[in-house]
């Protein structure tokens, strides 16, 4: 029964052991159990005036079956190999020649986007179509079909892909499909999901509750609702004023395992530090401002794109004197809530500059 | 051991069993085992012309601790000692005179009002005040504390108390309590729950979801949406183009046990017939028109209320050539959904003129 | 507009306003608005002995088709007309006589069945049969098939028909129907739900989790939880060791508007009072006690049933030296919880004797 | 604005984004954009009887601080540098010495202990012991203090770790912390979870639904209701007789990502092939056979390992004429379900072989 009963010796022992597929687990003791979350996502920034150009150029010459991925993607320094923004938040850059579109697909994973720059862009869900302009996020719930394109006679629409890619992939569970018609817009009548979803009373249709059945959150809309939220004292210390994006058919996330937040820090303003377990990846949609992560601070400013790991401490401050500072952020909150995984902590003054 | 080995006699034996507070069931059998649901309530029709001298008339003389209940009950004509529209379902109308207001208080029930006249309205939950107008929907949870009142220079408030009253009163589970203080009202800021909840974007406090945030439903805003939805191709063949008022913060309905629906018939419009388990008490908002109930025409005009009982046969009529009819309802769908009662049925046309 | 302007006395406007099918609120103040729950059942006891010559007596006189309703009703004093033991429960004794099975039938209330007397009795869900003796529980779900009967050759079966059917008849709600084939027992194998469902390991098959998949809880299993129960010390104030029926599906209660609990007051055990929503009918399955409810003393043995009425106050005691007593409930709790109407609260010492 | 107006030349461009920590998309498709689940783990066998030699050498030089650890991971050969034996799911072996106990300490991530040898193995959650047996399962909760030990005067204690580590860790939410007092347990009167919560009626505490109450099952009760399923008819084409561990409070899996299944495969029983998202980890409870993996043929006896990744198709076969096979198995399903993740899909025969 006894191959091991030799004199341990560590180096023979793991190589022995080794090629049964087996390890000793005392021999990776701070990797497999950190004291607190050790995510290998780094802090990090990524200028819009850096990356933009380099989207403008790939439009040129990635072409044909790629152009569907002619996507600049933001990429952890902390996991190069890894493709994420931060944890399992995949973040990317896209840019859409006039009359360009995107063949009708869809995949298990979510997604959301952005829109930087641009006036021709749009989006459809099951063929209802729905035009999008800078400042609107848009919801592609996971399974159902959808395609998008700009439609412009000229100038280009860069909008940013904010997805659970990594999270979908890493866990085995991606399934991607191409429509067999390369496109399936309905024609007439559109459902319009804004009209229909968008206000106080809601269709009697009882449906699937998993996705959000409002696929566009239209800038003007979202930027009042944080006018008035502000108006009312809804405050924060820690996030100035902030809401989510909301799936009218819940009351809940936008998506299973993202969500998506707006907040105000308006002009002179510093927020209180705090760290929760859950990737933050923020787009500065309006104004100027600096963000500290583990004592390190980030300048930003409109287009810019940063990210706060799961439970790395961090504030915000606008130290612009006369104008709002408005951030558009997308998160893991759901999924840590789904899991039982989340946690939340203010962090007192003395620990936030060390 | 028996008393009872005497011959049986039918009569003899009711007689000695009564005293001991029983029955035989045997001599029960049509009220108890329905072969299909058979409540007390029958189909009524109150028209706001009749009732509205009456609540003017009131509000003359119902003066001092009696002035909360200066209201005109719609009495079902199929248990008139029982004090409900239909089903469990309390409806009544209430006249507030100018600077009238009632003392806050709260109550296990759940309130809806419905504004029909007057300019001066005003609500309040929890210190937040609200102004409402003609075709205002309030909702008033359960268990918050609420006061109302008028506070125009001059000219009546008239709206309708929709409550669930009689449902809390048979389970044996209401309380009433007086606020210590007459009134809590706040004065500023007040948070304006239409703001902060009638948006795409939704306050991120994790709260209790039992009660909807939103207190007050605009007529203008839900009128919009009916007409947004009937734009959209959003047609039910039983109800025509119809929407749920919603709790923001669950996609659900306004109360646990009350559902709200604004409804369009188009003018002309004709529906099919269909019949549910749950009772609906209807108020005519705009137009006229007629429903069929179990065989009866009842016609309506604005300001009209009438009811259709639990699994009643009905169908809709607006046979007018030119206007929109529009009516509010509210029903017993969520009580019969948190209890797996709820059925529903279409009814053949061979069936609906029997 | 005016037929009201007549100096107002309260008799004439209550006569004419009666012929619309209307009434002033205010001359209704007690009734409707409680101060706290003010149900119509009152505090009862129905003994054994009294009632069960009266069910043997039935089974010889009532014959043919109304032998299915042959069933002795406890009928509460505080509403006769009105066939419920307490609140919303229903409560009737049945003897079946050997040989004897009702027809195949289902309905959308749903019934507990409490094994008084008797070797024989049998009962089938889906065509899934279940043998049960005295002090089984019995649980048959809404809107599934269930027949039963007594196979024994000799002897009679009594057992305690415990069912919502007050409730779904008051909410206008329940459908019944009989089985086109008298019968639909299955010969083999039956999936005998306690073996498959009442242990700690489950099937996986995802089911419809509004309906208990167990069938029937044998006493001796029901007993020994209890013992465990009190040996493991967990024990309330209230209740001695009480323990609850579960739907080993959700870990909730056998059916959604009725909760059962098994409880046991040891030797000389008193409890505390306390009061709480929702109706309760208790059975003695084993031993002698009392219950106080609202001051009176209320003495039982085995195989009584008496009722707690919504919001009384209520403490048990076991004043016998040296024998443990049973007490089988059912209550309204899973109805009051779903409603969001549950409140519960202890009684201080010096009200207790009020 | 164009510093990408060169023109343009891959390597350069990838080169000249690198610095901005960004990448193309479309020189990663195959990674990121599989048709179907791509997950890195691959099928693998680990036998017992290669492994038991070296946690028994590991037993005599592991020790003081790192003695917590002794345990002989399982390393998918697909990720050898991931410590993970199929996708976020870990197992290890650890033998425990005669007395040796550990510390009391609780983490974020959730543990399943299955039991292999010894006699002497007990836990304790929150302070409550249990003694546990060969075949036993142990549940630790997320977050709970638990301890455990081997309390015989000697052999040893082999069981085997069960846990989401990979998934808590990965995700940057672990949290681990060691309890001030070295041990908590309590002495008398342990509530024993499985008296409590192991039958058909459940204690009426309101409790937190997140954690089993139960925390271990023990195998007698376990294989019993297998061989009753079995009995029952209650058999799947792809898994022969299986059931699912339970948490009693939910009906739902022992814990929120983990489920746990035991299942019986009959004396020359052969399965259909399926695959599902979500991996499973297999360890053989009793008896010997093979399970195909994606076209490869693993065999397997009594304490050997195996793993299915998500996708994998995979029939059982228990070749043995006589002997019934059974294998105690955890997976990701609740994982998968909670995230609306979860796939399955029969594989048509002809598929099987290719």
């Amino acid at each position: 029964m006894s191959t091991a009963s030799a004199t341990a010796d560590p180096e023979t022992f793991a190589q022995r052991l080794s090629q049964f597929y087996a390890v000793g687990r005392w021999s990776s003791v701070n990797d497999d159990f950190p004291w607190s979350p050790a995510p290998r996502s780094l802090p990090c920034l990524w200028r819009y005036r850096n990356l933009r150009p380099f989207a403008l150029e790939a439009a040129e010459f990635v072409k044909g079956d790629s152009a569907a991925l002619r996507v600049i993607t933001h990429l952890n320094p902390g996991h190069r190999a890894y493709e994420a923004a931060c944890g399992h938040l995949y973040s990317g850059l896209q840019a859409l020649k006039p009359h360009e579109s995107m063949t009708c697909h869809r995949h298990a994973a979510s997604a959301i986007r952005f829109v930087h720059e641009g006036s021709g862009g749009w989006t459809a869900v099951n063929g209802d179509r729905v035009r999008v302009d800078p400042g609107d996020v848009i919801v592609t719930p996971s399974r159902l079909w959808h395609e998008h394109g700009n439609d412009a006679e000229d100038g280009l629409v860069i909008w940013q892909d904010c997805t659970n890619d990594p999270l979908v992939n890493t866990l085995g569970a991606n399934f991607f499909e191409l429509h067999p018609d390369k496109t399936h817009l309905r024609s007439t009548p559109s459902t319009d999901s804004l009209s229909l979803w968008g206000g106080i009373l809601l269709p009697e249709t009882r449906r699937d509750r998993d996705a959000s059945p409002l696929y566009a959150y239209p800038w003007d809309k979202c930027h009042d609702a944080l006018i008035a939220a502000a108006r009312a004292g809804n405050h924060s210390p820690y996030d100035g004023v902030i809401l989510d994006y909301t799936n009218p058919a819940t009351g809940g996330p936008v998506t299973r395992t993202i969500g998506c937040k707006l907040q105000l820090l308006r002009a002179g303003e510093s927020t209180l530090a705090h760290r929760h377990t859950g990737s933050v990846v923020y787009i500065v949609a309006r104004g100027r401002g600096a963000t500290n992560i583990n004592g390190t601070d980030f300048e930003w400013s409109s287009g810019d794109t940063f990210c706060v790991p799961s439970w790395a401490r961090h504030s915000h401050t606008n130290q612009n004197p006369s104008e709002d500072a408005v951030l558009f952020s997308y998160n893991e909150f759901p999924l840590m809530e789904a899991l039982g995984l989340y946690a939340e902590e203010s962090v007192p003054e003395h620990e936030q500059h060390s």
